[in-house]
Parts: C-alpha cells; structure tokens; sequence
C-alpha cells in the first residue's frame, strides 16, 4: 500500500513538472533508460521505444501547439507494476497543427493512460487512449469559426 | 487481494456473456440497480444513471450495429472500489450507423474503462475512453470504398 501510494504521488509529481509545466529536463528523474509507448493510436510515438533524449523531443514536440497545457487527474489506480490515471486535459491552442492554424481557443480532451514502473518506481512506459475525435470536433469547428467563408 | 481477483473475474464474465454474447438479461447478475456513466464522450448515454431497463436497451442499441463484437481484454487494474479494464474490441459493420450504411467490413477499437463496484461486488456505473477518431476514420474509408464516385 505504501509503495502504490508512492509511485502515484511520483506519477502526478511528474506529470506536473514535465507535461503541465514543461520542465522536460526533470524527465530524467522520472523514467527509466527506456521509455515504451507500447499503444497510444494517433500518437506519432506509437510502438516507439524512446531513450531520454527522444522523449524530451516528444514532450517538446507534443507541447509546442499548447503551451499553457494542464491536466487534471480524475483517478489513479495502482495494480501490480502499474498505475492507471484517468485524466481531464485543456490547453490554448496557441501554435499551428497539421490542418489547423492557432485559433487561441481552449481545447478539451480527457484520456486514460496506464503507466508502467520498474522496480526503483521509474517509469518504463504507457499504454494510452485519448478522445481525439473530441479534439479534433473542436479543431475543426475552431477553423469554420475562423474563416466562415470557406 | 482475494476480493481484487473475485472483481476482475465477475468483470471478465460479465464482459463475455453480456457485450460479447448479447445476452442482456444476464446484465442483472452483475450490475446494480442503479448504473451510472459518469464520463463517456460520444456515447448516446454519458452523463446517464440508468436502471435495468435502460441499461438492457443501452446494450441493444450498441451492439445492433456489430452483433458479432468481441473484446479482448489487454489488462485488468483493482484499487480500492474499481477495477480498470484496457481492451481491445473488433466487431463486423452488420447494420447501418447514422451517416454509415453497412459494409461488412471489421472495425477495430480500443479503449480503456473504469468499472467501479458497489460493497456486493456489483458494477455501480464507469467512466470511459475510446478511440472514436479511429472508428470514424475506418467507417470513413469504408464508405469511400463502397461508393468511389462519390
């Protein structure tokens, strides 16, 4: 019990510096050597196994279109090697998308994503999935609202 | 850990017998009078508390389109009064879906839910995630397939 109350302490404390906050370089206290994105369809990480360096970029390249991103966690759920965090998610689209321009507008999205721990409660991976018609219903009304006439 | 087991047991069988087979009226040896879908993003009953009734036709409707659905269970999480499911699904395009007459053609989905349990081991309600974007863009394809000229 004390153990799975750590590592979800751990998981919300790295989900804040790095994802919320972008402090991409405290990754390194937080994950292992090999970071495996074992489903996340939609993800251009899906299937990847990343070192520290190609997670950083990930991180980077993720929070470059929604730099104020926050997540709010709903539940985390500690069995075995593995915490599972549901989650609620709002950012300013503040940066062009493939297709999209940066309309400013808050976009919302929620996901489940199960995290992977080893055994010094550092992360090895996840396995993820996000409502992205969601996002991309509101990507896409956020472009009509931008040039009606098209 | 024992009553964790028992939960992730009940879940699997309930899964099989009621989403996979179709047999609604067995909804009532695993679910709870009330049962409440607290998050659900673009299915028909998110936000709903259902009773028994309204849970069976929640099922009919559902599976109507793909009678021949089946789950395949990824991974089952217990902490304290849930248990996380992550599955995988497939079922064959039988019957027309608004916007998309039917195929014949697989549809595959992924998702992850959480069931929560009452203290009778009774399901209470879930909050869930699909891939709705990779639903869509099969159903998409697949109507572009069946109509090219369109």
């Amino acid at each position: 019990m004390m153990h799975s109350s750590l590592r979800k302490q751990r998981l919300a404390a790295f989900i804040q510096a790095v994802w919320d906050e972008g402090l991409v370089d405290a990754a390194a206290d937080y994950i292992a050597e090999v970071y495996t994105i074992y489903h996340d369809p939609g993800d251009p990480w899906h299937g990847q196994m990343l070192d520290r360096a190609g997670f950083k970029d990930r991180v980077r390249q993720s929070r470059a279109a929604f730099p104020d991103q926050r997540f709010a966690i709903q539940g985390l759920f500690a069995d075995g090697d593995s915490v599972v965090m549901t989650w609620l998610w709002r950012g300013t689209h503040a940066a062009d998308l493939p297709g999209f321009t940066a309309t400013g507008q808050t976009i919302h999205m929620s996901g489940a994503t199960v995290y992977m721990f080893d055994a010094d409660d550092r992360l090895t991976g996840h396995w993820q999935i996000t409502d992205r018609l969601g996002v991309y219903q509101q990507l896409r009304r956020g472009r009509q609202e931008a040039s009606p006439a098209s």
